[in-house]
């Protein structure tokens, strides 16, 4: 098999100390297999909210491992410990602001709070990398509106070729 | 009385000159005493738009007088003078780009200058400073789009717990 | 005449070596005319995806040729020689995030994939300078939305008095 791989990271203290069951990292991955036509495996990881080690882990999954995608899970709030943001911008040559403003303004349709997240998007190198919140049903609003520019954002960035289960989610690329 | 501290800084050259009266300000303590049900005193303060005196008066108010929340007016244009945005990204650890996102949008039903504004928001420790525009009318419209999301953004910095007045704004906070 | 300077920057590796016409930058040359009623002349390159000479550009377009506006186009999106937000920035004093939210906004409307575009505006001195996108659609789509504003945000940095044809565009100037 020839195909993507698509990093999933939940970012949680304790979900990494086996406090609870990350129910989030394993909602983004039954999402990908229940839209993605196209083969992939996934690489999966759970750490805590240590910035040094969300950089590590993004960096590795990037440049090691060869993931073309990745979605974290976590860490997007205002608190002390979250620092997912802070993480995903030191390791992006470029980032993309319209990622984090389309899921918070779908967010703002389920909660006031959405404002608070303060999830992006950027690019490293052939690596896309978009940050999501930290429940499954707030994950599933978000990757909704953003995943039909995720494919074509992925061509751009010279990453494999991704189909999907139009059903499910259209994947948009625009006539040359 | 063991209850919250509100900043509420007035940032124009005109107003500390006393050139004109504070409205802009007054109008937004007015906003608190009329939604904000649970204890609070205010820090008011009038200052010049110079950068390095209002972040200054953002430090002195967050960490000597231990403002768990500081609201400005004035200063967020695109003119030479206008340098809150800046002085406020220079206090603060982390920004908060949804609170400007929404303001930006509810005050574009207004009037289609709204994109000009640069108003901002982030955390300084225990304190979220919001930068509000600069006059009454158009603080309402921001001041009611953003402030459900207040008092929970205070609960996860470990400032005191806020309540309102629920017919007038609803603060939300996420079940557990 | 005294009119205003307006600065078109076409910024596109094979627009500049000749392989297409610009169509994009005649584009906003015609929508300047069709919109703009107060006397101006415009300025007008078409440089390939270098950040070195778009700075270059965009600095002797404000500071030597004396524009008031420079509009860009392309360069904006997620690909590696996709550069113009990076050097719009490093050339500007301020941004106006509002004017990249409000264009993803309206372009959403049209295509998913505007999330990708990363066009943003800020202030150098005197000059407000905007990215727009690369397809002349969607430059009409985002011109239209922002136009209104660029009128006050222009006399707000000192710059000369624009008017436009009210049928076209309606600027937008509060009163004081």
């Amino acid at each position: 098999m020839d195909g993507a791989k698509f990093g999933v990271l939940t970012i949680s203290d304790r979900a990494s100390r086996g406090e609870y069951e990350d129910l989030s990292g394993r909602y983004i991955i039954e999402y990908l297999r229940e839209v993605v036509s196209s083969p992939f495996e996934v690489v999966y990881r759970v750490i805590p909210d240590e910035q040094g080690l969300i950089e590590e882990t993004l960096v590795h999954m990037a440049d090691v491992e060869g993931c073309c995608l990745i979605l974290t899970t976590g860490g997007t709030g205002p608190a002390p410990r979250d620092v997912t943001p802070e993480a995903t911008e030191r390791v992006c040559q470029k980032m993309l602001p319209g990622f984090g403003e389309l899921m918070r303004q779908v967010s703002l349709q389920q909660v006031p709070t959405a404002i608070l997240s303060r999830q992006t998007a950027g690019i490293r190198n052939k690596t896309l990398i978009i940050n999501l919140p930290g429940k499954p049903q707030s994950i599933k609003v978000c990757l909704d509106a953003v995943f039909p520019a995720v494919p074509y954002c992925i061509d751009l960035i010279g990453g494999p070729y991704i189909t999907t289960e139009e059903s499910r989610i259209k994947a948009f690329r625009p006539s040359k």
